[in-house]
């Protein structure tokens, strides 16, 4: 109960954002390129809102930069910004660069098989305008989600994995579904193996979750070993999807505390609490485009 | 994606806890009340699982305990149990006890204004099983939530307040409709001030969550206030619902950390966040029952 | 044990800083200024470290820029900088601005009590290289501590404190020992309160730590207060003082979660370690010069 | 600053815990235990102050009970109680049991190399007396940290390990220096392998520190692989040492969040703020007499 009538917490709007930017650089660290960039944001009239620069190396090191600014009719000035952004940066540094507008949502496709939890959390936020993503449809290789889905509005479409190791057919479906209609595919507790030809024709960015133990626990029955080992921590792990499996580059990672008192089943259940949060995150840094892959890791705004 | 095919974290059976029971004894500390307690369960032939145990002095304080044990055919055994146990502690030691058997949930009415995190956090863990409650109904003195709370295949009553400090014919509405059908009532973000008389009338516990700050600020408005001085944590306290307001014994708290570059907004939904764990942990302790109230504070075993 | 013969951390090489240097600018937000300084040290052959900018509110709010970069015998080219930097943000933009090496340590006088936890965990990192200062000497209104000072090769100065509400003729000794020997004061749980008076005499900033919590407790024996509420965390608070008393802007703040077994003086104890992780943080935020004043808050890049 | 001159925390006064006992009590699960236990402390008169019990499976399980008990002029009383214990407990139901007087403190020997974190944080609460134990010497295979510890009146005692695989001469030594004068050996960053051989013959526990990873690195060299691999935390682990190198039972762990902008040497920092933050913790844990060690976990009361 409270005293004064308090509204929800109110939503993000994208319409708030309809003239603002993020332009991600990035490449070999040289001396001017701030003063470059922004010297071209600052001829076109636009207003820098937050400015995140990082140098791996003073010498020879890697250039990171997260600009987002302000600039009236934004939508009518892109061609002509890009086309000087790619004068400055591209031909006068050799770095590379990318430029968002922040009223448009990516498009984020959901893959999930049976556990509902960081599926769910996803799309909540989502509804409430905590992640700037719409979410045109969720895959599931099981029909247990399909009605929490459609709950949503959202479309689920199911294409079940063959036993076996040859998923190509099923993967093949899938890619059929995806091309064209994603910015960002997230694996939330998706239960297949995903092959390295599906990642390099998929096009976009993916993003999965798993548990992670203080030590690792190799091998089936992670929560069991984790059990009769008395952690103290469960922890997950959110990354990129990269043919290493469970090894690209690291977004967001979190743990909770666990005692001798809680079963396997239990540490299972906070797992999934720690999953659900880890993941959400990282693809709300994703989304507001803050996060910068380099080589097996990730600089994160 | 994994390398094999996990099910979802098992929900806990409240069939498997057919045969448990949590017995919680508090009162004046004195020697002797473990050996008789314990002395009892022996004799019945009941198998402890686990028992904690706490005096918060060791001369002349109060005594805490809480026992969780194993006995076969124990809903035949329970009228006897409770016999011998009024004999052994209410006339042996003056002190209170309360018998549950685990395999009962608690019949928990949910009431909620506008804001869905609490609420859904609640409902969404309970279809999982992993707080062992079921859900009467949720009431609301808006409409907002309905569709979600029916979505659940949970009934939704709408008894909207009037304005103006009168709030006793919604009250009476509110308690209509809850006495004997509750075990708890959880207020989760329910904006209206309960009265003292509404208090004493529902007869069964009720706890209630609100945000938490380092300074306390006072009044409307505390995320804009906190956003003002800059405050680096932003905290939820869950706590039992005495007369005094916002006052009752604390439960459970935690805080997740913020920085500069997020708005009033912003600190609103991370408050959130912290909202929602921090009412799922207390409602979830409250059921399995771990905390006892003892004066101004809780013990949570 | 471990299997290889690894060296301790490494401290920080001041001299590795040697031509590095961190501009601050904040002020009222206007296009360009990004541009401007940047294109100042691009013209004088600086390469850019690391950037961070931040304004609160993209129309007519506060501007706010930290910048590390490197620049070739920059102790000689410190005065032409200065020059341009003048011309170029003070009179261009009206804004407020400052330049520091980060070869030169900042000179910290710690103040204290009896309490030894703060002090020694500062003079310790200190000592290990952690944080970039000096301690020019310690000042205690006790003797207590004395012989831990001494041990670190660091001045231990006593200045008493009459019993009565008059506390001038100590603060005027106290600045008398730092005026011209300190650019940061730090009270280490020195348990005396300071006048408006010194704040505005001693010149430099000063930052003091406290308890807090959730809720707040007025007055004496604030950890009884709340052993006897049973809070579940116990919280600490750096920041800077101001002439409200403990009402400053916050640098910095965290908390340590107890439970119902701990008594009072464990209490005091884990609010012990937070308070020294806190404090210490706080101090090497602000030797480190990643702190801006803005108002009643910070903003901490 | 502070408006009321507070004492520093007090110190736990062993003598307080003059007639107070810690009895563990483990082995296989059987009815009746707790019952007969606190059966025999009724009969001599004890009051249990607390008691914690645990068994991890109700059918068939592992039977884990720490309890404090008070009873006047105890050390009188001991030899009777632990003849009653034997009989009860040991011939009874074939279970394991300890008991310790609270107001004799461990004897803790700690090893170390030439990090100073770890032994600094043991020797500083050691001194303010929030860790139950006396430090009756500290051996070095470095001289590094000979004054520091001697600034605290222990002895430090100088053991180099000779370059090779072979450490028998210098373990034999440290064997010699240990052996009777000793409760628990703490290795704080000792950087030598220890043999099996020594394990078996030192005769009492062994507790270890060590970083850990999630993911695990492997190796040499793990904070630049961490640094390398974008981790988002640092942790450390605290065990008990068993001939599986860096593999026993787990007694407490923690983790620090770090950012990209860290350098490999200040995750190094950062790992030596949580490893000695958790060392200290489990060696309070175990001087406490709250961790019971069973197969390859342990139970922390």
């Amino acid at each position: 109960m409270a005293t004064t009538e308090l509204a929800p917490a109110p939503a993000p709007q994208l319409d708030a954002y309809a003239d603002q930017a993020v332009l991600i650089v990035h490449g070999k660290d040289q001396p001017g390129i701030v003063a470059a960039v922004s010297a071209v944001l600052a001829r076109i009239g636009a207003n820098i809102v937050s400015l995140d620069q990082y140098s791996d190396n003073p010498e020879g090191g890697r250039f990171f930069q997260r600009t987002v600014f302000h600039l009236a009719d934004l939508n009518v000035a892109v061609p002509a910004l890009e086309a000087e952004l790619g004068e400055v940066i591209t031909k006068g540094f050799g770095l590379e660069w990318k430029l968002s507008q922040r009223s448009v949502a990516k498009r984020v496709v959901i893959m999930a098989s049976k556990s509902d939890h960081c599926l769910l959390d996803l799309l909540w936020r989502q509804r409430r305008g905590e992640i700037p993503m719409t979410v045109p449809m969720v895959i599931g290789n099981h029909t247990e989600l399909a009605d929490d889905v459609r709950g949503f509005g959202i479309p689920f479409l199911h294409v079940p994995s063959k036993p076996g190791p040859d998923k190509s057919e099923a993967e093949a479906k899938i890619l059929d579904l995806i091309r064209g209609n994603a910015d960002l595919v997230v694996l939330a507790r998706y239960m297949q193996v995903i092959s390295e030809d599906f990642i390099e024709k998929i096009g976009v960015p993916i993003i999965n979750i798993h548990h992670s133990f203080l030590p690792a626990f190799i091998g089936a029955g992670p929560y069991r070993k984790a059990k009769e080992r008395g952690v103290k921590l469960i922890g997950a792990t959110a990354h990129y999807v990269t043919a290493e499996l469970d090894e690209g580059p690291i977004i967001e990672q979190d743990v909770v505390r666990v005692t001798h008192a809680e079963t396997a089943a239990d540490l299972q259940r906070r797992g999934a609490d720690v999953e659900r949060a880890v993941l959400s995150r990282a693809v709300l840094a994703h989304c507001e485009d803050r996060v910068i892959r380099a080589d097996r890791e990730t600089i994160v705004f």
